[in-house]
């Protein structure tokens, strides 16, 4: 499994739009194949950050998730309304388990 | 690294007081030893879903962190406060990557 984590600062300007691109991004992405899950939050210390937590069954999953021109389109936009450049961390993972 | 997310779904009277606490408990956990980082979101899509993040220098960094009593007892009270039994996932990290 490969988790993506993004983090991404907007303005109180840019707030709104941004989460309603993400929220359509979220809801095209879950259908994709190899899409485990994926979720956008607001952060509760710093409420202009959102933040992606996303499970994708493998890498080749993902490369073809970063392909899809709808994806490539939002992360264009969202990069435009965000204060910084947004931060998208991926993790492969070995093992999982539960608490 | 070691990746845990945790989901809990609270109501619309209990939200409030879980907030609190868990507020509390990632000041606490930011600063045990090999903690790199602890946040927790709100979900955009269910409001009374909040969603922690954590990444863990190694599993015994976090497993020395599920032994710090202030920390069971925050899970004690957060699961008192929730819907359904919170769910928590580990992750142990292969191999990390930026996009």
């Amino acid at each position: 499994m490969v988790i993506v984590i993004g983090d991404v600062l907007l303005s109180d300007d840019t707030l709104d739009e941004a989460l309603l691109l993400s929220r359509a991004h979220v809801d095209r992405s879950r259908v994709e194949p190899g899409c485990v899950s994926h979720d956008v939050h607001v952060d509760t210390e710093i409420p202009n950050r959102i933040v992606f937590v996303e499970r994708w069954a493998d890498r080749e999953a993902l490369a073809e998730h970063f392909e899809v021109p709808a994806a490539i389109d939002f992360a264009r936009a969202l990069t435009a309304l965000a204060c910084e450049r947004p931060r998208v961390d991926i993790y492969t993972v070995a093992a999982k388990g539960d608490a």
